[in-house]
């Protein structure tokens, strides 16, 4: 199933002792329409807060009812905060960590003088005006194969912290700026410290250049602040042909 | 003051029996601030569900405080989902409604199979394909002065239904269809009632060039229906030269 969300009121994707979270609601509902324990996973468990306009949930059933009609019929249980796109069948041994895929990330940070009441659940504001063609010139060292450890929680528990970053972009419309990111794995909190950092060579605290150097220096300590959950969406995962 | 507001949880702009508002609001925290009782007058009465990021609010004051520091203050008493967005002192006899000015409001729908939790709020969702194209030449019969009757609610308490359209536009972006009312002055209910025949150009049933007929129907039956307020925005207001 392809997933969307306002995670504005929820503990992230997974399960948690203390809040409500996506994974469990998805669990309820798809238990409750199919007369069965569902128990779903996610291509990404994003945290409190983060929002999704297309992350993956897969399951085991053994309903009948048609894979592509799931996603109506749940729809119709579902809270309007989250809503599935699509659902369609897999192959038994089928899971979204053990093929290539193309993860999509934004970043928005609302860039003005005074909050917007219209995005405030969706943007990071930053009152600061932000120099995005230095934020961008700096985005691009990220692009490629590289060791993210700067980049990552150190909470992180992975074999490796290389992952290939396809393209960092950094665009302005209006008050908005959004950083999108494309790659074929994210680390936690990475799109986030990726954020936090470009800001900061958005309000000249660093070069651009210097986004080299941190990830040379293979530690968290070098980048910048992990920036709020509010203003990351992951955007989509698509299965590599 | 310019105000920004989600319109969502209110209901709307003119004080209520029953449930909160946004004149309320304003006054409450503006007569705490200033130590005396203000009551604010809007340019626009918005209804209940609608949004701004450009209402104006005036009102009368005996403070000191510099005018222009009044938002600054203000918004540290406000909830999240109202920003004043500037302040300005004007003449004692100054009224938004004896100024010659020019009202933008947007329309927005989601046009799309499925529902997007992130737009929920402040798009109207349609499922149905909707023909941009029809619905843009449809539009460009309401630019210029005319007697808008059947694009006015029944309720309007009015002299005069004739008002000058500088300009009517519907763009798609993505899912996202935007029309986009730029004008001297709108009716109760004009722009919704806009929207909801142009939805009805757009799903081809009825055709571009009916909307000439409806205008000089002078009837509300003629037009469409009132489509729903999460759509609208009043995106500004601004005083002609």
């Amino acid at each position: 199933m392809v997933v969307a969300y306002d995670g504005t009121n929820y503990c992230g994707w997974q399960i948690q002792p203390n809040g409500i979270t996506i994974e469990e609601v998805l669990n309820t509902h798809l238990s409750q329409l199919l007369g069965e324990e569902i128990v779903v996973k996610g291509a990404s468990r994003t945290d409190s807060g983060v929002h999704s306009m297309g992350n993956i949930a897969f399951f085991d059933t053994d309903t009948r009812m048609a894979a592509d009609k799931i996603s109506f019929a749940l729809n119709q249980r579902l809270p309007e905060d989250i809503v599935v796109q699509s659902s369609e069948q897999v192959d038994d041994d089928w899971n979204p960590h053990n093929v290539n895929s193309t993860k999509v990330y934004e970043y928005r940070i609302r860039n003005s003088k005074m909050r917007m009441p219209l995005d405030r659940l969706y943007t990071y504001f930053y009152h600061y005006d932000l120099d995005v063609e230095a934020m961008d010139k700096a985005a691009k060292y990220l692009v490629g194969e590289h060791d993210f450890t700067s980049f990552a929680s150190v909470k992180s528990q992975v074999n490796s912290f290389v992952r290939n970053l396809y393209d960092v972009s950094v665009v302005r419309n209006g008050d908005i700026i959004t950083i999108r990111c494309e790659g074929n794995g994210f680390l936690y909190n990475m799109v986030r410290i990726i954020a936090g950092t470009l800001i900061q060579v958005g309000c000249h605290k660093i070069e651009p250049e210097k986004v080299k150097e941190i990830l040379d220096a293979r530690d968290r300590e070098a980048a910048g602040p992990t920036a709020p959950a509010e203003g990351l969406v992951m955007i989509s995962w698509t299965e590599d042909c």
